[in-house]
């Protein structure tokens, strides 16, 4: 899938924003999907993908107006997962970002995970790519020394599927960790780990922790909504 | 310009958000300055255009996944301002949106309106189109019985011009209604008045006031910001 990065799309450093990136991935799996045999079997059956953990590196963030060009294959399940992995690329090829992400399956009507559905997971070109990898475990904060930001749900993060679309997760990260932070820091990889969605209305506690490592800086965070935890992620950015 | 709805450009009812139908109209208007003699004259001269007033019409908002066209052109000019029309098309030419949209220029450093630049203006094709109609007024809010909702601007607000971007303003006047008047409600008309740019870090109040007229709905909306008037706007809804 080709892609021009769109004014709407960016930061205020006319970066495509993490939030987009990780849209724009959802958007080529969408379309790799809609060519499935039967694509709507999924929803038929009363069930839906959700993912469960991201893992992306950044080599560079896409810029203002730079056509792209995004690729996406399954490339294994095992009983609860499947992984995809995404490569987002400049005209030249250079990789520009790279990230493998795991889906689980809900049962959408009790919003419980299952075990994948042999009969949907038939229709991917993924045969015989049994998948024992183990996601990565995500950092965890230290609560005690983190400090929190507070955000009310806005009508605006959420999707077709009335929760807040976990893209815009990153969203409040970047706006905790402060433009300063962000302008004096470049983004290297991120890790993240979904573990409960957040509902319309919801005020979310967003906690941080920055710490200087070895080699950079690596940015730990929590969102909580009800005082339960809804996402953990850590970030890995270089000194600019 | 074709553009195909995604996703992320959606609210939660599979429609074409107000934010994201602004910010694809400008997309529309750097495509066309784009291909003009000297693009960047203006920003050489360190000039900008800005909009000042919008008034759009809405047929229907497209839909996620539709693939919508957008015409835009220069309608007319006069001392201070230039009028431009955008219209929103189904692929069966059916008018979903039309908007009037009148921008002013400024000097970017002062950040002042100034009367048009003749030589920028020189460049595009609206020759001979003087123009002397007047922007509609926008009605007044009646503060003493307005509701308010407070927004604090996150980094994701802010566009390349270091700002908030004004179409994320519809975001909030949307918030401010809520779920519930969204859900019953379908928009018609938006007419709204940009005064004053609201910058990073700035905490918004939101305020809103909902009347029943003969044969709908109006909602009026102001922006402030450091109890400043930063924008004014009204809607026409009909009820569902």
């Amino acid at each position: 899938m080709n892609h021009v990065v769109k004014a709407y799309e960016c930061n205020w450093k006319g970066e495509l924003s993490l939030s987009h990136v990780v849209g724009i991935m959802m958007l080529a799996s969408r379309k790799q999907e809609r060519g499935l045999a039967h694509p709507d079997l999924i929803y038929q059956k009363g069930l839906s993908w959700i993912v469960i953990q991201n893992q992306l590196t950044v080599n560079r963030l896409p810029k203002l107006e730079e056509e792209i060009i995004v690729e996406t294959e399954p490339i294994g399940y095992n009983k609860f997962f499947t992984f995809r992995r995404y490569t987002i690329l400049s005209q030249e090829e250079e990789v520009l970002v790279d990230a493998l992400t795991t889906f689980s399956m809900i049962n959408i009507k009790e919003r419980k995970l299952i075990s994948l559905d042999e009969e949907v997971l038939s229709e991917y070109p993924i045969e015989n790519k049994k998948d024992n990898r183990r996601n990565p475990r995500v950092p965890k904060i230290d609560l005690d020394n983190a400090s929190v930001q507070t955000y009310r749900v806005r009508l605006n993060d959420i999707d077709y599927n009335h929760h807040v679309n976990n893209a815009k997760y990153f969203d409040w990260v970047m706006d905790s960790l402060g433009m300063d932070f962000i302008k004096t820091h470049s983004l290297k990889s991120v890790l993240v780990k979904y573990d409960k969605e957040i509902l319309p209305e919801a005020t979310v506690k967003s906690f941080y922790e920055i710490r200087e490592t070895g080699n950079g800086v690596q940015t730990l965070h929590q969102l909580e909504s009800d005082d339960q935890k809804c996402c953990h992620l850590s970030l890995e950015w270089e000194v600019k």
